[in-house]
């Protein structure tokens, strides 16, 4: 597979960080008061490089496809929802839409694969590569060609969008179930702690999908690398995301991830690029079984924690306005000389 | 002591209930998918005894006064502060004043015993009961009447404010010393699990807090009633903030409760008529060792968990977005039929 992933130069650096951390600590707080909002003003600051960090544009994408494993029964839902939800998206009537209308977000949505022809409307991007991935049961749920494409697709996707902060998010029924796979093979884990009941599987279903996955995982043993496993287990939503992440970490710009399945997205781009975690801020942690092991391999700290389960961005756009705090924080609260407000005492009263 | 609590109305509605969870479940996600904010949707539908909640001109109210108890040490930064920090919030230089500016949220800064004198301001209201309680380990900190005073200033400065939504947080040196004693008699918890570092104590700090408000507790031994607890241990600042929130819940608001030392005052609230408690949404999760066990007191779940200890009703500003989010995707997602969405299937794939 002839992927080259772009060169993602590593956040890392001392001296800023420095010069960060001193900037927070002289505001009018306690030290490290504002707890993980300090954290992100300083990780944003990394990425841009600067102790003035500024949100610009920020771009709400949902990249949507189908699964050829629903073949097999693992979703709650018909295949038809994918594309009827991505009609509700572009009429306003989603969470998402919801959310993104509330925080002025920009929303975009990507038709990663789609088995369905959309009528052309602003707002839709047709990137389409197949009608859907192959029941990855019997195949790889992707050729070689198509993953790349997908991944190609992703990149292309974001250097197209103004801005510089993107809020990544899905649609798929069944990509839980590509999300369990990747999750599970690229990490070892067992498939039990990293299958869930998506969007509302009951416990005979929840089952029926434990059983299909590692009918699936047992079919593609072979696969190994990132972009074997990414191919074989799918799906294209999931490839695109990947190569969004990584083009928008190669532009150096801040990568909200939404939920479990963009989460595993992130995990497929951390694999292929590892200094793309350090673009990556987590959204939220979902009530999706799966996904807070998911977070402990990228290695980060969710920002929610509401029983999401949703995916569309959601998480991701309901986090948004604590990315907003974290910088205005950095950059308009007065420190103790401006305001002349007095310090702690280092010494203890007796 | 001369104090009534208002009347207020009991939430509870079941007929209500099942027609906002009809609505939620109606919307085009997956059943329960949006996790706390369905809850945090229908309690706001509740409390407003409506389908269609709105939430109308937001104000953020900030509380502030000493504490005589800063002369024992209980505190890493001087009383002082208290002043400084309330010219802070005035001149828009406070984490509070930032993330208010962000929102939207109206600032008011009510001086409820400050020991200083303010120039007069727009958005600083005079209710200066003392200048700050006494020293709680030789006296009361307030006495009955003052105590009574500061209730009853609470209960008008909520009157005079408009709207439907109350976001309200305190400032004052020593406060958190205060929370903590109320925590420990009005739930009989050991004192240690109730005491913290506050702004930023060390360990031989944090020892001396302890042992200093042991011998509170032992010298106001004989106070029981809630108002007998809060006129002891004061402050003049949670006093206010109790009767702000009592007024509020009579008047069917919404109350944001900010951290650690709110939340104090919402316990004293909830001990005075505990159906107080169905207006309470819980902005935060504190660092302060003591506000999970008082969380679990007011019986809620918090909105956000981010290591804040700050106080300033920053956490209550910062959570102010997800109270927007519940109400607009109660009004304005689609349904599944109106969308023309697929439903979940009941039945399990075999």
């Amino acid at each position: 597979m002839n992927f080259t992933p772009p060169w993602i130069a590593d956040v890392r650096d001392t001296a800023l960080t420095q010069r960060l951390q001193h900037l927070l600590d002289r505001k009018t707080k306690p030290l490290g008061s504002l707890g993980q909002l300090e954290t992100l003003a300083l990780n944003i600051g990394l990425v841009q490089q600067t102790e003035r960090p500024q949100l610009s544009l920020p771009q709400l994408v949902v990249f949507a496809a189908d699964h050829g494993l629903t073949a097999r029964g693992v979703s709650a839902y018909p295949k038809d929802v994918t594309w009827q939800m991505v009609e509700n998206f572009l009429s306003g009537g989603a969470a998402v839409s919801v959310i993104a209308r509330q925080h002025g977000l920009a929303l975009t949505v990507v038709d990663a694969g789609v088995d369905h022809e959309f009528a052309p409307r602003p707002n839709l991007l047709d990137r389409k590569v197949a009608h859907g991935t192959a029941d990855a049961s019997r195949q790889a749920a992707m050729s070689p060609e198509q993953c790349v494409r997908a991944l190609e697709a992703g990149r292309e996707v974001v250097r197209g969008l103004p801005g510089n902060v993107l809020l990544l998010g899905e649609m798929g029924i069944g990509n839980s179930a590509s999300a369990a796979l990747l999750l599970a093979r690229l990490t070892g884990e067992p498939l039990s702690r990293c299958v869930g009941r998506g969007t509302g599987l009951d416990n005979a279903g929840l089952a029926h999908k434990v059983a299909v996955l590692a009918e699936v995982l047992q079919h593609h043993r072979d696969a190994s690398t990132p972009l074997q496993v990414l191919a074989a287990l799918g799906g294209l939503e999931i490839a695109m995301l990947t190569g969004a992440m990584l083009e928008a970490a190669a532009q150096r710009r801040v990568v909200l991830v939404d939920g479990f399945i963009a989460g595993a997205a992130a995990l497929v781009a951390s694999r292929l690029a590892p200094a793309v975690l350090g673009y990556f801020v987590l959204s939220h942690r979902s009530a999706e079984t799966g996904h807070a092991l998911l977070l402990q391999h990228l290695d980060g700290q969710p920002l929610l924690d509401l029983g999401l389960r949703l995916g569309e961005a959601s998480g991701a756009a309901l986090a948004w306005p604590l990315l907003r705090s974290a910088v205005l924080l950095l950059n308009e609260m007065a420190s103790f000389d401006a305001a002349g407000v007095s310090e702690a005492s280092s010494v203890t009263p007796s």
